[in-house]
């Protein structure tokens, strides 16, 4: 009975181990995780922390039971601490207890997935200081909030857990200054669409701060008082650090599985590492940008799940593979609802295009059906080819759709000339007559042509 | 000075008019209208009906001074006669006085749109029979509607006025039956979705009546008592009959343009007809279906709005094009968002495809993010090539979103297994990690293997 290793038990490993099992349940599949809990949906946390979900319980993606169902053993506090690929063993650590042990395996999925990354600054520690990465951070702030009952907060780093944090902190009551070292809100976001973000955080009460050194961490006792900056002293009972991630693949280290230069393992489109029998998929990976060609660090809940799925359908003997991303994103500040896919004009340029941008706005309803609101959209599109690059979308309904639409035509290697005349649905209630898409592209194709 | 005539001053027409002014100042615009209202948007009317917009005159497109603006002279009641396209002519009748006289042009466009057909049925004619299709439909309407306040309606057809109507004359009291011939609901919606919109009908207290013969219409005065069916008599205080559209093309009879056998004008990529400096646009033509090749008669505003700008584009000496639609429509019936694009497993048999279908149901938010619902997938597919062919979408929210991504998919020819693995934006308030889309095309790809 061959035996498929699993290392990190969320959404990439459960996966791949429930696809091995349903494609050819011979394989004995065992899920080492290092933490404490079974596959749950990180994604979820902070709206539980804002009260929207109810409880940190409803997170979790599979019942035990299920689990079990699947045929699917799943250890946990089992931490890897080594790969020793050319006997196929992983030596591994019991948490509880610190005794190693070594697993061996047929196949080996690594699925380490990400940890949480503070930023570099002397006494940035305490009880009142917080990350957004993983179920003990969200059980850890639930008790926080519910015993202190805090009235400010300092949340540092305007990515997506940042703005989410923001919003699902000043839910529960709290004031919040976002802070963010770059001047950058949701990393690539183009400057109208920033704006919109900023001016919706502050319209709601969130104190927006870019551009801030953080110089030093005032502290008292085992607390953070708050952090000297560049722009003062700042302030807050609770400091939430949402500072980036990094792909949790340091027992790798000295392994000959290929990491890039943070550690994000490389993998070919079967997910496969070039190491015999050891394949890797979701947060600890980075995946290949289908505009760019090249690999990108991009980790996301749907990106391991595809990975997941693919990796254990080709360790089971199919030949699956997973082409890549576009980097798709979306997320909601309180009445916005923001997303991109593709390439900003940046990123467009640095890959060696050339990049011709168009930013509209536009209604998300015929003008003359009640709600909705203003529809900014920008889009990206190469000069040489006319081909649609990325597009980013703010407005108050319809984001993930028209991004999602943006998706298909970028992947699909659509030129706006024909994106602009695409045949997308209309109804008064949902898009005026021309969806703000298509305005979009009709601006876009008068500058490729001028 | 060269003039370029418009006959019909609607969405295609305005369009039009308003491009070939913008390109090139020096042509003389006239926009002839039969009716006596200038452009407004017609899909707004059942939400007038039920009070969601406010007022008719909220549906009007442009102001006055804005046409005037651009310089496009609106000549309204005055009705296209007939064609005479060797001496460049239209006679035309000004509707008021009867008077005929003729229009010379140096470039036609034919932009006269569809005219409401009513059943072939003796006595179907009263003060209490309503069609709606044009403002002054609405208006006869409204006042019926303020000076009788029927209670009861017998809504006569199931496309998507029918449904729309439905919903809106519910909304201001009235009871409501949807009677139609066929067993069709939303045209080529198939079972599992249909099923859903009658669910959503029924539950909100309308009854549905499909497969009904109605067999004579029960008569009084002026009224119409009610229908006489193979189901039994039907009465109510209001017929709405939402029994289709034509071409409004009689004008071209014995003419040289190219119209197919219900009457709609055939054009080419660039909106001409063939016959020198005659174009059409609009819901007096038919279009290019991009899945089948043919001409399909798909009568929408989006569409004649797209139409309208390439002709204009054409007239005024660009060379652009219009390359056609894949059939995709969205409307609300009640709580239900139901759309769909490209072809259905019936019409893409009968366009020699060998399709292959996959139906899913899945959530349209994360599990554990309260709200949305249960969304309702359909694909369809090609076996012999894998490409997507078409798709359906009904569900609480986002289906518009979900039905451009894959109008776009479909237009871009994606292939799919391409499509399982598409990188669509993930958030747990706008989707599951696998976006219903993404389900519904993996269970296709494993019905496309198998």
């Amino acid at each position: 009975m061959p035996r498929m290793l699993v290392l990190g038990g969320m959404a990439a490993g459960m996966s791949a181990a429930s696809k091995v099992r349903r494609l050819d349940p011979r394989w004995e599949t065992t899920v080492l995780d290092a933490g404490p809990d079974r596959s749950y949906g990180a994604c979820g946390l902070p709206y539980v922390v804002g009260g929207i979900t109810p409880d940190l319980g409803d997170l979790f993606a599979l019942d035990p039971e299920e689990i079990a169902r699947r045929g699917i053993e799943v250890r946990l506090r089992q931490r890897a601490v080594s790969l020793e690929e050319g006997r196929k063993r992983v030596v591994v650590e019991d948490l509880p207890s610190g005794r190693r042990s070594e697993e061996p395996y047929d196949a080996l999925l690594i699925s380490t997935g990400s940890r949480a990354v503070l930023p570099d600054l002397r006494g940035l520690e305490g009880e009142n200081l917080f990350c957004m990465h993983d179920l003990g951070d969200g059980r850890r702030l639930q008790a926080f909030l519910a015993d202190t009952r805090p009235r400010t907060a300092l949340v540092w780093g305007s990515g997506y857990i940042g703005v989410e944090m923001a919003e699902n902190l000043a839910a529960r009551g709290v004031s919040v200054t976002l802070i963010n070292r770059s001047e950058r809100v949701l990393k690539t976001l183009v400057e109208p669409l920033k704006a919109r973000v900023v001016e919706e955080l502050e319209s709601r009460g969130v104190r927006v701060l870019l551009g801030v050194q953080v110089l030093e961490a005032l502290r008292t006792g085992g607390r953070i008082l708050g952090l000297r900056t560049d722009r003062g002293e700042l302030y807050a009972d609770l400091i939430l650090a949402a500072t980036g991630v990094r792909p949790a693949t340091d027992f790798l280290e000295g392994s000959p599985v290929p990491r890039d230069g943070r550690g994000a393992i490389l993998v070919d489109e079967t997910c496969a590492t070039g190491v015999h029998a050891v394949w890797a998929a979701g947060d600890c990976c980075a995946v290949r940008h289908l505009l760019t060609g090249r690999p990108a660090y991009l980790p996301l809940g749907t990106t391991a799940n595809k990975m997941g799925r693919v990796a254990g359908a080709n360790i089971a003997g199919r030949r699956e593979r997973f082409p890549g991303v576009v980097g798709t994103a979306v997320t909601r500040a309180f009445g916005l609802e923001v997303g991109l896919t593709g390439l900003s004009p940046a990123e467009a340029a640095s890959a060696g295009f050339d990049p011709v941008e168009a930013v509209v706005e536009a209604g998300s309803r015929a003008g003359y059906y009640p709600g909705g609101g203003a529809v900014t959209v920008h889009l990206t599109a190469d000069r040489r080819t006319g081909r649609l690059l990325g597009g980013q979308v703010a407005g108050p309904e319809g984001t993930k759709g028209r991004v999602d639409t943006l998706a298909a035509a970028v992947t699909a290697g659509m030129k706006a000339e024909d994106f602009a005349l695409l045949d997308l649905a209309y109804a008064p209630p949902f898009a005026p007559v021309w969806d703000p898409l298509l305005v979009a592209a009709g601006l876009l194709v008068s500058r490729l042509k001028g």
